[in-house]
């Protein structure tokens, strides 16, 4: 809560800064946006510079610190870190170095899992995200006694930007995947990835029914609106603005970005950060 | 050939400069290396903005400018431009900015392709690539009448890196972006990313073994040779030195790099360009 009314509300009408490597994030964008409707969106793709999924804990520490300062420069109320792997590896980072309130997808993620009945968990996603142990620790942290099965699915990403999330090869890959986490008896799987989402059907196919599926954009979307609410962060109005900015030319982001959106995105401008 | 026999035998000495986006280029390393084994080699990867083939051409430009600087700054005889999406989008503009030969993979690559005896001949590559349009304006500047047909295959870059090259879900893929080159009754397929060699067991075994596969990298390593033979560049010696740098930490670029030489790499540097 603020000291007056009058700084609460000049906070309260700043932006949601949202940052991913690229078109992922969107997903998580898209939670916000619908569970939040009255705030105002700033996302922003490092589409020159993206994935991050492969890259080193170092350089994706420099990219994501680069990414931030950008929103932070632009005002924003909140940073919402809406890659994985960035989430990963640089959330200690960017929390001591800018004065707000950073969520990342990983700790929402984690606490959706944690209610796993059995407590077999298994989580996907790059391999930054898989290789930097961070889902497994913020889940042992909750339910010290799970069993957690991780797997890097590199191919998710271009199956799903290829527009083949749903093709048969989809789920042959899904299920070369996925065997060691059917076989250890999962009831639960996180999706952690921001394009996993778009996979969802085929997951479900290939693991079955009973195999609860972790969003873990639905999930960072409910921490946004509980920090909110916690200290009095919404911006109460209907209508909020939408801005997207790009490192990359647009045009890919935006055919891409259609796709995960479920509709146009309207004006993405290209920036130079780094 | 050079004005006095010191100056030859100064530039002789001098390395070949390569560059990748990533571990692709390696391809086209590993046959210069087998065809020169005298060369000195220097070699380039991006690893740190790996990608370049969804990116736009100018940030690809921006991109292998910055490599090819770094090279032309340790005193390389000749550039290679080791990587398709580059050489399609950015060799006028290596050729303006530095005075030096430089070589692509698309014209070796087109020339081989030319050869084609019904003139129906496919092309695949990243999008960079084939958006480019930079293989048919080649090859129908050597085969006026040739019938050209195209095919960006981006998920072959990350099966090849997966270590999937000869897996089923390789075979449905291939089977899956190959079928209007095959119904189209091509003689020729230039596999033009350096990573797609990887994959030519599982591209001969779709097409049939009367459709000719032409390796860019086999056929950049030869004109490497014609232009040394014609200028007097080469170095006649045995046991050439071979250098690695990368932009990102060399952990995954040398893992993945071994599939690609059949070798370990040795000594690998991480630099940062840009």
């Amino acid at each position: 809560m603020f000291e007056s009314d009058l700084l609460g509300a000049f906070v309260r009408h700043r932006s949601i800064g949202i940052f991913d490597s690229g078109v992922g994030g969107l997903t998580v964008f898209k939670e916000i946006a619908s569970l939040l409707p009255g705030e105002n969106l700033i996302y922003l793709g490092d589409t020159a510079r993206v994935p991050y999924g492969t890259k080193s804990v170092a350089t994706v520490r420099r990219y994501a610190l680069e990414a931030a300062e950008f929103l932070v420069d632009q005002g924003v109320k909140l940073l919402v870190v809406a890659c994985n792997t960035a989430s990963a590896v640089a959330l200690p980072q960017l929390r001591e170095r800018f004065q707000l309130p950073v969520i990342g997808v990983i700790e929402p993620g984690a606490r959706r899992a944690a209610e796993s009945q059995n407590r077999r968990i298994g989580v996907i996603g790059t391999e930054g995200t898989i290789n930097s142990n961070r889902y497994p620790e913020a889940i042992h942290a909750l339910l010290p006694d799970a069993e957690i099965f991780t797997a890097p699915c590199p191919l998710f990403v271009p199956l799903a930007e290829e527009g083949w999330a749903e093709h048969e090869i989809a789920r042959l890959t899904a299920l070369e995947y996925l065997q060691p986490l059917l076989a250890a008896q999962i009831d639960t799987l996180v999706m952690g990835c921001t394009h996993y989402p778009l996979l969802r059907r085929t997951l479900q196919q290939v693991l079955g029914e009973t195999v609860a599926l972790v969003d873990s954009a639905e999930e960072t979307a409910k921490s946004v609106q509980q920090l909110f609410q916690q200290q009095g962060l919404a911006k109460p109005e209907h209508g909020g603005h939408r801005t997207f900015f790009v490192t990359d030319v647009p045009t890919r982001f935006e055919r891409v970005g259609q796709a995960f959106l479920g509709n146009s995105l309207g004006r993405v401008e290209q920036i130079q950060i780094g």
